[in-house]
């Protein structure tokens, strides 16, 4: 067992010079209010607003950061209460969990999973220890009771937590009942959606022709062609803008794009109707209809995020029993700078558009992204993602792209997160690391304070609240 | 507006320890003469010895490092005075151009742009101020007036910034008149070409067909065959070397190298001069001549530059409205194991040649040309190159090289840069992030000060003088 | 000539919280016993513990990674008495190598080769000079003057060196009789053979024919089917594991895989014997084997390491005059998720199998590795290897890996290494480099000092002895 409080120059280099100018930087942005355009918490939580049910069902059951790195060390995802969607058993009883949880907190020693968690039971919940074999139960009941009591109520953390705007990200078949029921609640936390059709536009999807006459349910149409589909998605951007969606957003396993003739496109809409298109086709198609998402873009206003690189459901064992977001989605190398180009050459050079982008492959900062950024007006660079979201992450991501790209061609931080509790611990670290990394230049003499300062209010608020049009 | 000096100890760690030291190692070498053996400045500003224009076709309308950060933030080409070769208008008014440049000035914060500026401005121009929305019309003046006066000529300057050698990069078919000027001139100051035969060796060129029309009249015969193409380059390559070139230069999409049985070369010359080439073609031929060109450097003693892994002109439209250089040059992954070992296996145990590579992609660093240059006794490493000519990116490389290849697989610096008066400040970065790179280890007590003081001046002297035969 | 003595706070970042938390750290695990799970060290050399047989010997001719800077530097092999296997004559007197050698050894500045010498000389022999041209001869007479005298025997040395256990790397065709004669000995030291079986695996191997042959001999039987193959091969493991073997060893151009139906193997392997396998063939088995090694690994216990991503032999010419291991094996980009998945797919959710991944491509550190590892809890990493084992390559594992598959799927450190004498140079060199990385986590305050002592012997002595069965 451990005591701790969380150090307030935590993060900087050790450096004095480089501590200080971090210290005053930090300083100037800590208070600034969260502004998360890019995340994944579920909507109900502050339509419902009601207590979360336990401290096991807030911080591990829906967390794959967490869980993998217990699974990885030989912890069976049943024993961690993941529920089983092929009817094996899974443990429900959430103290058994927090234990098992408590015993192995040693793991997340130097990860950022640590580093969150870390601010969370400390400066959100106010535990002064390190979660062990030893404090389990008392932890748990202490956070039990908390979040039992109504400064814990997720709007009351909401606005504790100083969001301004928190973006979910939202299939395209969404009705958003959550975010209406958030709208006319009289609540005033600006919860709005994001519009993702990844399930629309990838033909691969065992669920596709399902969701393309679900499409067609919610749209009031029967989508007989590529040119009632195409309707539809407009339709359907249009719905989500009108409930104050302001992007887009772009699953993809390559960045690939590619205009097709209207008549291509319609035959292979056609075969994938019919399930008879081949890999070719999915590949063809996803990329024509990334152009396509582009093109609507232009019109409606929508941020278009792209974000590529990732195998999904890598262990199908795993998959099979426990569905998907199981921590086994493995990054792989990808390419952009021939994949983009066709996107590029017809949207890249449009001003009025923003076309963001994420990797997980941080070969591609220094080599591909930030000289492409570096040049199309329409583009951007989305923070560090998802495994690179992490202090040693964000620092190879200012170090790898600023010279080429500098400071205006990024969009700030997206904490990009379904762990509701965990929004202020990630927007901390990426303000500490931002901050340290400015200090950096500053005590190298590269840049000046006052021009450190600017930058770091820059990179946490104007522009998150530029590229996403906030 | 923000008064400034630049300050002595920039760039150097803010640790004590190697802040020390690399001042000691840099003080050992800031005033040895600059070096310079690859480069792309205009021979023609010293043939004819005027003073340059004005402060904007002195800073901004030649350099795409500049320019095309402007434009990623949407201003137009147009607006920066960037001569459109397709008939439409740009800004014809220096002021004007200025003033938007330095209302955007604070976009290189961070940038190997910004921090080459302030040296010039401040170091040679002697200017206070960083350039911003106030000042510009007062520092466009000042730089003016100053570039007016005969100590700021083009060959005073050379001397100034204490220039021992500059090679320009000249186009194989050029007839090195202005060199011939310069020779002729009584003036003293070292400028050599160098030959650079992409033009006549990538069969894929639109105007492939009149360059070898031109090789032919240059040389004074007809080409009619592949023999009698190798003859002229040869040939080529003679006047080079004895109008002073040391080295050629070859730019290249992949580093794909590969010997044709000599009826094969021919056929494939036959059909470029017939303009039936296929990609196969263009590919092998291309592969084929680095080959060719590595054989006459062991003949001719040419040390061999070879830049590959870049997409040349990604945004089509801008190429079509501005042609060549224009930003929009975007680094892919390359590879040099597999590409090069028919290369290295032929020419690479020959200890009279030298092939120096360079790379855009900072993933092979330490995968593939450290452990290549650590091996074949011909090769060597060129500087970090174009994006990676920066503080972090110099750091890099010798972080990535340097256990694998040590320096003395290294070549020094290049500056590679149509900026003049940018040179003296590139050579300072690279000079004081090397030196803090041997603080570095001397600090840890890797190896100790003696040692670092001799590797510096290696590293900024030695090495460049014997690579490229200075 | 420059005296020394090693700085006992070398390689620690200069600066001074970092510094003493290193020390502090590094002070915890400096005199663990060396765990060596894997390596290439000759056993002969303790089985007959006779003294070495002068310092060129011992230090240059078997240590490609020292003879190949050398060599890229323009000095040939045969100066430096490396054996050539065409016939041809190499220098034979040691001491005009020794001279050779000492004038070249500031080359090593910077390196790891360099630091390791440094110990090497300086902590085992007490030597006070660098080697220069000067001192060549004193150092050589000095050198050899102890390594005759007892205190210089292998076995001694290995006492000294506080070895706990040392595996060799021996070929599946290996009949361990140095190993024998070891353990018949009487002496305590404990040294285990490891399996390693490529040249049995490769049919592309020109050998592999008579291999099997040999495999058939060793094995009292006529090898004439795929059953026969792997029945001898897993009696050959059987064996090994008789006298101490922990892991199997697997050395792959790429690690692709993937489980052939039990007749397209058996059709394959009849072409290998008849030497009409397709490199298609060459491919598939090789993927298919490393998949039936998993499979004997769950049934045996042998920890099964896989080391892809080497071109081997890049230099023809050298190859054919002096054979394997002379300093030209050059890495290649090598990809995991995808090639990996069927392997992972089928074992790597079994928790009893312990599977050890190495890489010389560090763009997959973050991007394939540590999510892999960070998942799969039969997958481990093995420490950085061969190039990057070195003060800054240890370091950029650390700092690429940790945050995303944490310290403990991870195994400690490798030494890898045929040069007896540099194993305790290259284990310090491991234990300051990840107490440096864990005191720069303390001083950033990102874990405390007391976890950060538990981890440094986790990763000296805990995780080498989890991961190896040790």
């Amino acid at each position: 067992m451990s005591f701790y409080n969380l150090h307030p120059d935590r993060f900087f280099d050790p450096d004095s010079d480089v501590r200080n100018y971090a210290g005053s930087i930090y300083d100037t942005i800590k208070n600034l209010p969260i502004i998360s355009p890019h995340g994944h918490v579920d909507p109900k939580i502050f339509a419902e607003n009601k207590p979360f049910p336990n401290p096991t069902e807030l911080f591990i059951i829906p967390d794959h950061y967490l869980f993998r790195m217990l699974y990885s060390q030989g912890i069976p995802l049943e024993s961690l209460g993941i529920p089983r969607i092929d009817g094996g058993l899974s443990e429900c009883d959430p103290k058994k969990i927090w234990k098992l949880f408590s015993e192995h907190y040693y793991l997340f020693n130097g990860t950022p999973t640590g580093v969150w968690l870390d601010y969370e039971f400390n400066q959100i919940f106010d535990i002064k220890e390190k979660p062990d074999a030893s404090n389990a139960e008392r932890i748990y009941d202490e956070l039990n009771e908390k979040i039992n009591s109504p400064e814990f109520l997720p709007r009351t953390l909401f606005e504790r937590f100083n969001i301004e705007v928190l973006a979910t990200t939202d299939t395209a078949l969404d009705t958003l009942d959550q975010h209406k029921v958030i709208r006319t609640s009289g609540w005033q936390g600006r919860i709005i959606p994001s519009f993702r059709p990844d399930t629309l536009t990838d033909i691969s999807n065992p669920d596709w022709v399902a969701n393309i006459k679900k499409l067609g349910d919610l749209t009031n149409r029967t989508i007989q062609n590529y040119r009632d589909y195409i309707d539809a998605l407009r339709e359907r951007r249009h719905y989500f803008i009108h409930m104050g969606a302001k992007a887009s957003d772009h699953g993809v396993f390559e960045p690939f794009t590619k205009e097709l003739p209207l008549h291509e496109a319609e035959v292979i809409f056609t075969r994938a109707l019919k399930q008879t298109a081949t890999p070719s086709d999915v590949r063809l198609f996803t990329a024509h209809m990334l152009m396509q998402m582009a093109e609507m873009s232009t019109e409606d206003g929508l941020v278009m995020q792209i974000h590529p690189g990732c195998f999904r459901n890598h262990n199908k064992q795993l998959f099979k029993q426990f569905g998907f977001d199981k921590g086994n989605d493995i990054p792989v190398a990808t390419e952009y700078t021939s994949n983009l180009q066709e996107l590029l050459n017809r949207y890249g050079n449009n001003t009025n558009l923003t076309i963001i982008l994420f990797t997980l492959d941080e070969s591609v900062y220094s080599r591909e992204l930030a000289p492409l950024a570096g040049h199309y007006p329409a583009l951007k660079l989305g923070p560090a993602w998802w495994f690179n979201d992490s202090i040693q992450g964000i620092t190879r991501y200012r170090q790898h792209v600023t010279e080429t790209t500098g400071f205006y061609n990024t969009v700030g931080f997206n904490d990009d997160t379904r762990a509701f509790v965990s929004i202020p611990a990630r927007h901390d670290v990426a303000r500490r690391v931002d901050a340290n990394y400015l200090a950096g230049l500053v005590a190298r003499h590269i840049i000046s304070i006052d021009e450190a300062i600017v930058i770091a209010e820059d990179l946490t608020r104007t522009l998150v609240k530029r590229a996403y049009k906030l």
